[in-house]
């Protein structure tokens, strides 16, 4: 909020205050129930003592422009727009209750929201941290970069097409053998999901998951309708997605390489085995593929390298390596589907990010990409080194967990299943926040995904040991 | 397309052909039912004789890889899995055809597609023209950019802190007064509607809009099952709305500045009119205010500027100006609505890309922005003089239109119903690319949008005289 009090003013600063909340309301921009932050938040900004804020909120709330609610905080009153302002507005409360996308968990919206806070300790962030980031070569790499005229129009359905040749030999080296055409360049990986979601599927298709599933987390496939359901993958796979398919439309989510929220890798033989079961069943994969590069050792070939009849939506992105600033993925995948996501892309916000598409060229051409991923490793892996000796020392007796073979993530398993909301929410408390395991999987009061990428070694460290004596 | 034959092989061209055909068959890249590019396009790609590629599809025929459809064009053969390649693959069709989201229009897909193809000349296209994009100075100013750590990680959920406060001071030239936490960065205005429609509204909700209206040309509130309603402004315009709206949830889309497709500006007492009713009705409004900057006389406040019940969702875009390549436009709007759309947007794409709100931050905070305005509208100016003036000299016996006030159109009307779908596929063989009235309006067969922001004005020139001679 940009807002502060004049200390020059004629007015007090606590009227002044009153007279900013009411202008506010006044205004429209906070409507009728909208909460207002809390007096803590209101002094920071105000640079003011809470007691002054405090003033400033009786205030109103004697003259009915602010009602409390216990234990939840101070909104704007129900009556105000009868009583202040005679006046009606737009019930946007019943808009938003009554449309159609689902809003995110409250967990997640929480952890979206004190993500944005400087000061707490983030232990779950699935992003790199910012000293990971090459920040000062991306900056040096703009002055590179020549823009062509036609470059920065509207982009052509499938995006740029410079860049899409760029990843066909990008692709290559992971064993994909593709053509520009066969290529959608999409704002991310969450992106294409929702594409596919609206493209391909119909209400009540379903959407077969491992458990847990990093989908479980956020919805694009429910949000439209479709069911989801988590699967073992053992010996019985096929009957079971036989049984529960019947001659519906269904897709198959995996991540084989690097799970998230677990850290798996899958065998080369389990990638054969669920591409045969779904392959009989024409039941379409979608593999997942986003972490590939941040393996610490050489990884097995994708399930899409051997994919012969068009079977697979492979998804690639720079948003785990690079910078999730940029906002680019990828999709591979037959030609008809290609073509019928970019056209839902072209209706939907008329393609990526142009600047960000020639960023992302020129690093992956000029070779500054794989030299990067170079360097990444080797500090994932320090940091991984790092954070499992925390756990040797400390956490032997509550928890267990499989060291990382690469990516971000630990998933580590408490003993006890104490990872609920209560946890989550006394942990924010003392300023670290967490992805406990029940995002991911709803029954889940066991794990966290535990990683190491983001935070720094320090915050890792006493955020760790915060939980630990929360949970003793 | 990237594959070429080798000259230096030991197979034929036409061999070669037919095993690249075979591969990206049996790769699953080209499914059953895949139509295939023209004997021409391949021609062009392979860099042979028609004669060659003729001779390689006519083998493919005869062995039932492939299949021709009369006046259509050549198709993987149906039966080409059981015969070949003895495997199944999905149904992708059945997959596209069964799905949530509606396909573009025919003829706006041809305009896509046709929109890539360099040798065509765009009348109706509504974007700059390269020439008019400041391509140079784009480039130029990537080498100011300094980018922070923190910048180009995931963004917040409403978008760069930095560019929503820049845009309160450039809003506030527009009259509008807002705050940071009232704006939502979106990757273009196209997105902003995307979101409101699966945010705001549910199936069955009404969007009210003008006849003609640029919403009938994309349709992010019909694919998500919102019923479109054209309705006059007119004195009745209010008994009007109540009677059809009842209890349902409603919106009314309009651009009050430089409408698309028309070129129109309401006045100020129309904007106040429509405000009135629909505050009354509490029908929220979306004032799509993308083309102010390009208004050749100073423009009137826009709807938002005297919106005291938080009643208007204001929309706002780079696109039309500075570059679509950016990816970037704003959503105005009370709190709440705000936090759901950003809510619904980490859900869909994570933010938009941080480099494209840096490049934006930096133009419109430096001024830059402004200068380019400026001059940006001269150009426009001239080029609208321009087309006026042959439009003047060959057009007055047939059709009939109003000098431009700004932006890129002229909405052009034919005294005969000429402009149908064939007058649209005829020009197109003449390389000439129209956006016809009737993707605006169904049942208009009248009008052309006609735009003098893209082609040069030699094609324009060319382009112009073409479809006098096809409408003689």
């Amino acid at each position: 909020m940009s807002w502060k009090p004049n200390r020059h003013s004629h007015l007090t600063i606590h009227e002044q205050i009153v007279e900013w909340i009411k202008s506010r309301i006044e205004r429209g921009d906070w409507t009728v129930g909208t909460k207002l932050p809390t007096q803590r938040q209101l002094a920071a900004q105000c640079e003011v003592n809470r007691s002054t804020v405090q003033l400033a909120l009786d205030e109103l709330r004697a003259d009915g422009w602010l009602e409390s609610k216990v234990g939840s905080g101070v909104y704007v009153a129900n009556n105000v727009w009868n009583m202040h302002l005679r006046k009606v507005q737009p019930n946007w409360k019943k808009h938003i209750e009554s449309s159609i996308y689902k809003p995110n968990y409250h967990t997640i919206q929480l952890i979206n929201e004190f993500e944005q806070n400087d000061r707490i300790i983030r232990l779950g962030t699935g992003e790199l941290s910012p000293e990971l980031l090459p920040t000062k070569l991306l900056e040096q790499s703009l002055q590179e970069i020549s823009l062509e005229q036609k470059a920065i129009g509207y982009s052509s359905p499938q995006g740029s097409e410079k860049l899409r040749g760029i990843l066909c030999k990008y692709l290559k080296a992971r064993g994909i053998e593709t053509a520009p055409e066969n290529i959608l360049i999409v704002s991310g990986a969450l992106q294409a999901l929702q594409l596919i979601a609206m493209g391909l599927l119909e209400q009540g298709s379903i959407v077969f998951q491992e458990q847990p599933s990093y989908l479980h987390s956020v919805h694009p496939f429910q949000s439209a309708g479709m069911r989801m359901i988590s699967v073992l993958r053992n010996s019985r796979l096929g009957g079971h997605l036989r049984k529960i398919k019947r001659n519906r439309q269904s897709l198959f989510y995996c991540v084989p390489t690097l799970n998230n929220p677990t850290g798996h890798s899958w065998s080369l033989e389990e990638k054969k085995h669920l591409y045969e079961v779904c392959k009989e069943l024409q039941i379409p994969i979608i593999e997942d593929d986003v972490y590939h590069e941040l393996l610490f050792q050489r990884p097995s070939p994708p399930i899409k390298s051997f994919d012969t009849s068009g079977q697979v939506l492979y998804i690639g992105s720079v948003s785990k390596t690079l910078s999730p600033g940029l906002r680019i993925g990828w999709v591979v995948a037959p030609e008809p589907v290609v073509k019928r996501l970019a056209d839902i892309k072209m209706q939907t916000d008329y393609g990526s990010s142009a600047f960000s598409q020639e960023i992302v060229a020129h690093w992956i051409s000029t070779g500054l990409y794989d030299i990067h991923l170079e360097n990444l490793r080797t500090q994932l892996k320090k940091r991984a080194a790092f954070v499992e000796g925390l756990l040797e020392q400390h956490f032997q007796k509550v928890a267990s967990w499989k060291n990382s073979e690469g990516g971000f993530y630990i998933w580590l398993r408490f003993h006890e299943p104490v990872v609920n909301k209560a946890l989550f929410l006394k942990l924010l408390h003392y300023h670290v926040l967490i992805n406990p395991g029940y995002i991911y999987e709803t029954r889940d009061l066991h794990h966290i995904r535990l990683s190491y990428a983001y935070a720094s070694l320090e915050e890792l460290k006493e955020g760790l040991l915060t939980l630990l004596e929360l949970i003793k």
